[in-house]
């Protein structure tokens, strides 16, 4: 199978983790969205929302939008699970990761639309009360985990799982892309971030050597 | 098991949708938004992100965040299966449902938080701009939703699945609360639409006798 991807992009980044956590072979595609290579008449093809990643099976088959990538593949290879094993922490995991894709993902990615390597590209109206505003929310979601993270090990329990990726990769977009680096204050979130870190499937994009 | 939900709000409703779908008993808890129901600290011990709907289980735990519930669900009662039943399906009818998500709701989301009712609750500093923008974007979509309806009996192929839930009720809030009803020309929008309300599971909120 191909990924379809594009450096550290955070949502490709999210498959690159997980595909590194199972321990699966595939063949990297880089499409250069600084280029537009995501919104060419065969690209869309593949996907017709012109995002990434894009994951094509060997038959030519295509899945995007990274966690639907990755329920496939948590299904052709279940272990190590990283969605839930039964039918309570199914939920569980799911509604930690939703929980960090509506109230921070959403925020950041605000931020990162009205902020000015966007606004450089001049592809989007610039709001700046949004960034604003987007920016305060960044702040306080990091508070919350701080403290969720003093409770618990990893941010759905006391194991990895696929929430840790989205967590990982939003803060590690929001620190080096976006100006929105969590204070260092945040003890429980810092040493989090270290464990997380430390796992071979997991690249250090934020002090890279 | 209770289901904490308000009127015909459309995240509860989903799961209103998925339960009636699935034929399970239980007990429907109205809590009156309006009145901030949903963030009194005995609330916030069940979700503390303060949103609808909850799912609480006979042994107290809770889930929150409307797909995990019904994630939850399909794994204690997996017919009829509304999630997928083969790896490619599972992440298929994922994607259909997360591209609904992003590229839909979230900017029917931005018309209903920018719009007239919200203003009127003085809760959040309206930016008309936002809007302007977001009403484009969901136009769009509705006319791509009508050229994929064109090709396809339901939102994820030739059955009824959970993507089905998350286009109807958020077109049908958005018809409803935000002003933001789709045009009459969409004729493959309009048969899907008026196919889905002729299910048991789903109420008529659109044009309520």
């Amino acid at each position: 199978m191909k990924l379809y991807s594009y450096g550290t992009a955070p949502n490709p980044r999210k498959v690159v983790i997980f595909l590194a956590e199972k321990g699966l072979d595939y063949e990297l595609v880089e499409v250069d969205m600084m280029k537009g290579e995501h919104k060419t008449p065969d690209f869309l093809k593949k996907n017709p929302s012109g995002k990434l990643p894009v994951l094509e099976l060997d038959d030519g088959r295509c899945l995007a939008e990274s966690i639907a990538i990755c329920r496939y593949l948590e299904a052709v290879c279940p272990e190590p699970n990283l969605f839930g094993r039964d039918a309570f922490e199914l939920g569980y995991i799911e509604m930690r990761n939703r929980q960090l894709e509506t109230e921070l993902w959403s925020q950041i990615g605000q931020s990162w639309v009205h902020g000015p390597v966007v606004a450089k590209m001049g592809i989007v109206k610039q709001i700046p009360e949004v960034k604003e505003a987007s920016d305060v929310s960044v702040e306080k979601y990091y508070e919350r985990i701080d403290k969720e993270l003093a409770e618990s090990e990893f941010v759905a329990g006391d194991r990895f799982t696929v929430a840790d990726i989205t967590l990982v990769t939003g803060i590690d977009f929001a620190t080096t892309l976006v100006g929105l680096k969590p204070d260092d204050s945040l003890a429980n979130l810092w040493r989090w971030h270290a464990q997380i870190l430390s796992r071979d499937s997991v690249d250090d994009i934020v002090s890279p050597k």
